[in-house]
């Protein structure tokens, strides 16, 4: 953060990215920022009308924004269509991943048989197994651990802490936050004479280019076959992927999910935090699972799908709940009455 | 716990901490125990009617209790308003802190241009980067990895393995436990050309003084702005806190909650255990949340929310459970049968 | 997995393990493998009529079945009774745990009143304190940290980055898998004065022989007493245990569960993935509990309970979950319908 920063002059932006520049074609910019908080230097943007307040009080020096609201502000501006999206792409210019530098900390312990690619760079106190490989470009921090025969791809970066276990192995482009842990043990007992007995995990896990994996999460590698996470797959922090699972392209989940052992799920899908999807099931493409879901059935046509109980004050909620576990009997004195008021209707009309 | 402890006469701690004191007032007291494995040298509490066969069976040497359970026992004891947050300084008065041995460790790797405090400890394997601070007598465990320019109070404790990203801020008398990680990189996507782009999560993590942080807790940094923990909140284990969210002064949350992004929880609430608080919404002061409560509006009035489906035996609930996602439909034959009584009533009165 | 195998005829295997034979007696196995991947020198099994197809056009060299389907397939079989069972047994002879290289790493941290046991192999950058005990066969991977005073048993796997603090102690057999942590301070605090007061957590965590703890899992030490898991219980990943709860031996439970402090879970109990247990709750022998089901009441019998919101597309949940809020409502609404009909009928007899 507190290094030097490119500056880039909004025409420059432009040219990059397209879109309409309406005011000063030359101001300078260094940041983004929120439009609450943008001062000179900074680029803005407005996507939601929650915030056209501040849209109309915002100090940046520039904003990006839709047609439609492109005169709500005199500002330097940049109209496009999805001013989101734009604004990813400006950031992402303006904050570049930090510049790997080649080599390998002295206090790291690479197995002679390993293979680091020599723009990779290797920091303190991490190991790596025998037969493993680093590609180009990636970032091993601290305290990671690969287990023999990792294949991570080129242009990785591995946060500090993280741990690959032996035989997985990672595309290209692959962020692993701190804390991550690929290819433990699945969940593989067999019940026999009054105990547990552990069925050996001897599938891998192999994740696509371009994932991203939040801090402290954890997929187990696969009991018989590979455990699968998809290229452009974005899973976020603290979510459990069960062994044999299979994560379908540029599917992504929020964090805190458990996805049970043996669960595929489509591509396209997005799934909300803390969710829970079962076991042995099948996810449609293009699923959207909200927030806190229990999923126990396949979904096996697109749409949104949402199973959470509603939240009301605790003394409300006691006087309901109970009625939950009784909404059969419920049910059974509505058919009854109905049946008793058709009679009495019939006689009636009798 | 084999080191040497501090002997306490029973008047010694009536005179720090008040009460009055009934029985013999010099009952040398080592330890703290429950009422149940309580025996000599060792002071138990009474808080709780559940347990008073436990007080009158207790062989503790002393026992802390409310003015109306002190003829109970005629064991030594110290009669008080608050038996817990008593028997609390009492623990903490026999247990300190282990002290800090000053100094660092051979094989930790420090960047020349960190400030570690001289009476710092840091341990082996920690890395600590580039114009990083920790305050003094800070204890920083083994693997723990401090990014460039983190700065990390004073009296603070970091267990063993916790991983600050760059640039975050820690307050003074911070507890971080092993697994903790602070200032991931938040869940920021935008979708364009079908797939996710990463959106730079320039923000920071700010926590305040006196939080302590649970094993495997991560809170990730702010995507533009920061993410806030204020002063005194304290926070269990495997807990998620999403980018740009603030958690308010004294706030306290139970294991495995997860809060998404953007969402601002008050000052001095009490969530339960595996809650989900969705994201941008607002939580007022004095809430409380129980625990397995899925939040998705915002609470703006002080008070208890719950949303728990009632637990039951599987055969109940298979019968019960189809209903919920009819419930529109009961509702609707109720509406009928009700017009139709009224109108075999009206024709009864003509 | 590139290391040569070991080869087993399979008499060989029904000699060990029983079972009837049936086909050729000489085939060679090398290693097991699903149905439907299985090929030379691999052994597949069937349990489950979902998978007959499979079966059918199976490739493998040998399949374990039971005796109801050994007619399914020409194939060289194994008939025994529980196939799934069989299996187990069969892959843990064909993947043994890989042999452990006895010694401590240099860049290991070894306290020099620690005892490591001569045939243990202690990684690199593991830190052990003071008093600590490893036993015979047990690896410590990398990146490990054992605090003063923990005792590990023989034959245990810490697998890189597990933390285990002071004074725990492991039995024989266990298995930790990458970023456990055992013994972090539970969640006890005092409310005093507008602000939280830490209670020393004095108490241990016990874990007996052949546990195994999946990823990112935590357990708390006991606040005054132990937290305690008996042996044979199998925990996934990222689990949580309050302090002071009591596992019973041979209770397996699924990822992302949360137990809230001093709970007693039976023996024998099986509990889904993402359930949430309340705290100071008893959970009886052979008790199993669904998976997303929040427990907040004892549950003093055996059988299968469950607390599941059913998945709907989200329109229709929309629908049906204000109902929720109201079903007392409701109920009043049919309480008085049932007066009001009944009424009407007796005026009809009369």
């Amino acid at each position: 953060m507190n290094s030097p920063r490119q500056v880039y002059r909004l025409s420059e932006i432009v040219r990059r990215f397209g879109g309409e520049l309406l005011g000063n074609a030359d101001v300078c910019i260094t940041q983004v920022a929120t439009l609450e908080t943008a001062g000179p230097g900074q680029i803005s943007f407005y996507a939601n009308s929650r915030y056209r307040k501040q849209l109309e009080q915002t100090r940046a020096d520039a904003v990006i924004l839709g047609a439609d609201s492109s005169a709500s502000t005199r500002r330097p501006r940049i109209v496009c269509k999805d001013p989101y999206a734009y604004f990813a792409r400006v950031s992402a210019l303006l904050n570049p991943p930090l510049a790997v530098a080649p080599g390998t900390h002295p206090l790291a312990v690479v197995h002679p048989t390993a293979r680091v690619a020599a723009s990779a760079c290797i920091g303190p106190f991490v190991a790596i197994g025998a037969g493993a490989e680093v590609g180009e470009g990636s970032l091993v921090e601290a305290s990671c651990a690969l287990g023999d025969n990792v294949r991570i791809g080129s242009d990785c970066r591995l946060y500090s802490g993280v741990s690959v276990y032996h035989d997985c192995v990672v595309g290209d482009r692959v962020i692993l936050h701190s804390g991550v842990i690929i290819g433990a043990d699945g969940f593989g007992l067999a019940w026999e004479s009054g105990r547990w007995h552990k069925i050996p995990q001897i599938g891998r896990v192999l994740l696509g280019d371009d994932v991203e994996i939040g801090a402290n999460t954890t997929i187990d590698r696969g009991a018989l076959d590979d455990t699968v996470i998809e290229e452009g797959v974005k899973l976020d922090n603290q979510i459990q992927i069960g062994h044999n699972c299979r994560i379908g392209a540029h599917t992504a989940i929020a964090g805190c999910v458990g996805v049970a052992g043996s669960t595929r799920i489509g591509r396209y899908c997005r799934i909300g935090g803390s969710a829970m999807i079962g076991g042995h099931l099948e996810i449609a493409d293009n699923v959207e699972i909200s927030g806190a879901t229990g999923v126990s059935k396949s979904i096996l046509k697109a749409g949104t799908y949402t199973a959470v109980f509603p939240v009301s004050l605790h003394r409300d909620w006691l006087r309901n709940a109970s009625h939950i576990r009784h909404l059969d009997v419920l049910a059974g004195r509505l058919r009854d009455l109905e049946a008793r008021l058709a009679e009495l209707e019939g006689k009636k009309n009798e």
